[in-house]
């Protein structure tokens, strides 16, 4: 008899190598870490896997994901909902809400249009936003897609959709980074701060 | 209000932190990803999880992980008893079975002797091992650690150790690995190579 793991480590390993980016070796590494682990810490894990898949789901408004509907974010009435700032993931929302500048509300793709992928318009919370531009009082979209191609081509799509609207579509500014270096820029973000310059 | 993630996800990245080599960034990646998920991954990974922690401890003979004990390997009459493989990891146990050259037994020391990791021979199953030669008609230990720094000096260390029990002790041979190529091969390894030669 060919000689193989106990099932129960071979499942884990299973499971592990569901997850992406966790090729056989992490999977295997992870699961005779999880071995001597407290058992605590192995619960929780499981607690929270399942109670994450059991009580997140989208926001009915902007599409962040959420545990009760409307979000936080969007429940809040001293935000001003005029503003929506269109961004690609939920993280990109932690990102801003840390600048603590912005105080409108948010609209999130889940996604970005990108064709090497395969993801297209269609995938990603597009109608909702538009729904949401056609209903209320908004006055200007933000468009904070991330500065590469998927973000750029995202952000140019949505603006011409959004065009007919008579909303203000702006875009995030591009440019050197704070505490960068001019020396280590890139042209092309060099170009964008040079078209980007501003009178002080 | 400072916007955080709702507390499911945030608990989720806080469980995926735990594992080793697993940061705050790419907890928060898997975090995402699994509520991409289909709900029965995300259940067979969770219950595997609690599987592997209930159903597996260590053999009580040869200190492999298993789920039933003896393991299929102590357990196995077929096997030659009067030899037994010293290895570090459970793992290792796959590696020599797949060479399907191998019937003796096993011992697995669940680590290395590794001083910059504060590891001691106290931490190993050193203690269990002793038990086995004195007990058993054992006529022969392999050393089969791992051909690096810790893995030697456990070697040696365990060499000297059992010396007085009157068992034969012998270390797998080092050398060029099969396919590959002189001109490519460190010093270190071509002199062991160049030591280990034999009459053909």
């Amino acid at each position: 008899m060919h000689y193989h793991y106990p099932e129960p480590i071979a499942k884990l390993i299973e499971g592990f190598s569901k997850l992406p980016g966790i090729g056989p070796k992490t999977a295997q590494r992870l699961s005779f870490h999880v071995l001597n682990m407290e058992e605590k810490d192995v619960l929780f894990i499981a607690k929270a896997l399942v109670e994450a898949k059991k009580d997140l789901h989208y926001c009915s408004q902007c599409q962040n994901i959420t545990d009760v509907d409307p979000c936080y974010i969007c429940n809040d009435k001293t935000r001003d909902p005029s503003i929506i700032c269109v961004v690609q993931e939920p993280k990109d929302v932690i990102a801003m809400e840390k600048t603590r500048e912005y105080n409108g509300l948010y609209h999130v793709l889940n996604g970005v249009i990108s064709p090497m992928e395969g993801i297209g318009p269609e995938q990603l919370k597009i109608k909702e936003l538009l729904v949401r531009l056609k209903d209320e009082q908004v006055k200007e979209m933000i468009l904070a897609t991330n500065p590469n191609i998927e973000g750029e081509a995202t952000a140019m799509y949505l603006s011409k959709l959004v065009k007919p609207f008579g909303i203000k579509v702006t875009r995030i500014a591009h440019g050197l980074p704070v505490g960068g270096d001019l020396e280590y820029a890139d042209e092309v973000t060099l170009t964008k701060a040079l078209e980007g310059r501003r009178e002080i």
